[in-house]
């Protein structure tokens, strides 16, 4: 398992780690077959999805943090579930063909770290 | 494949089988790898969420059922489109990786079987 | 890596892809795994779900394009914000467990490609 560090900034952030990831793929000398990206946290997701125009990510999570509001009537005293359910919306796990050492993603496709309850220090562990 | 029985008790419920999940891998004696947890239904899904505060769990029920109504125009004639819907979005499997024997989770993870349509049997598939 | 072509013919619909999923497992002599099949496209997901009554997809897809509309303000030029949104909450893989060359899925259960801004020539990738 390799062990990944994210500093996320906002309270709600997507945050492009394909660089990271193929980096640690690369230094780990993967060649072929799955990736699982994972997150350790419960508050925080995962999600593949387009890495060219910002703007998709920031309709992303202005529509998510308008589907679950950051209040609702929540008992939970950490006053932070509709990040909880974001983050069970997203996952916690993507998984990422590798061939020749190269991560096969669509055309478009960037892996995105998703923040739901930040700025905090995160994590993501890579298993192959 | 390890197939485990669980019995849910009430229409919509966050089961932690967390539990169950490592039994079987001490069983089956799996030392290192992915593991992954599949539920063979349509109206259940499986998610890794916190295990910690039970009105976390609650919050969560509450709020996906707020967003997808139990009642909306559906045709579908059993009546359980809702929960055929949450199912899709909550996912069919998890992934977790196990090391020396043990399942690799973040501090405050879970894993949570589903119900969106109980009271029923349900299973879960274990695969490694 | 299995490559499979996919044509959709709607904005939004459900395309039941287990019999070619099964039929390229045959193909290779795939045997006994887990197998993932992977979307690479980041407005069109894969989800699974029922296969029995086609009410249920018709139901799934009403639903979710009401949760996610497909004009709320968005600022990506494209305008298909929206099927970003929906191919994050329905996801990029789904993982089937495969026994004596059978993909081993629930009675009710079918694998979907979720095309949400269709239509298109879409593909998914088979890895096992």
């Amino acid at each position: 398992m390799i062990k990944l560090n994210i500093k996320t900034h906002k309270q709600t952030e997507m945050l492009d780690i394909t660089g990271e990831v193929q980096e640690q793929i690369n230094q780990a000398g993967i060649n072929t077959g799955l990736i699982t990206v994972f997150i350790p946290h419960t508050t925080a997701g995962i999600t593949i999805n387009e890495g060219a125009d910002p703007d998709v990510q920031r309709d992303m999570l202005m529509e998510i943090n308008k589907i679950v509001p950051f209040q609702d009537g929540y008992r939970h005293a950490e006053g932070n579930s509709a990040a909880h359910i974001k983050a069970s919306l997203f996952g916690s796990s993507v998984q990422v063909i590798c061939e020749n050492g190269r991560l096969q993603l669509g055309t478009w496709q960037s892996i995105y770290f998703c923040e739901f309850d930040g700025p905090r220090s995160r994590h993501a562990w890579i298993q192959y």
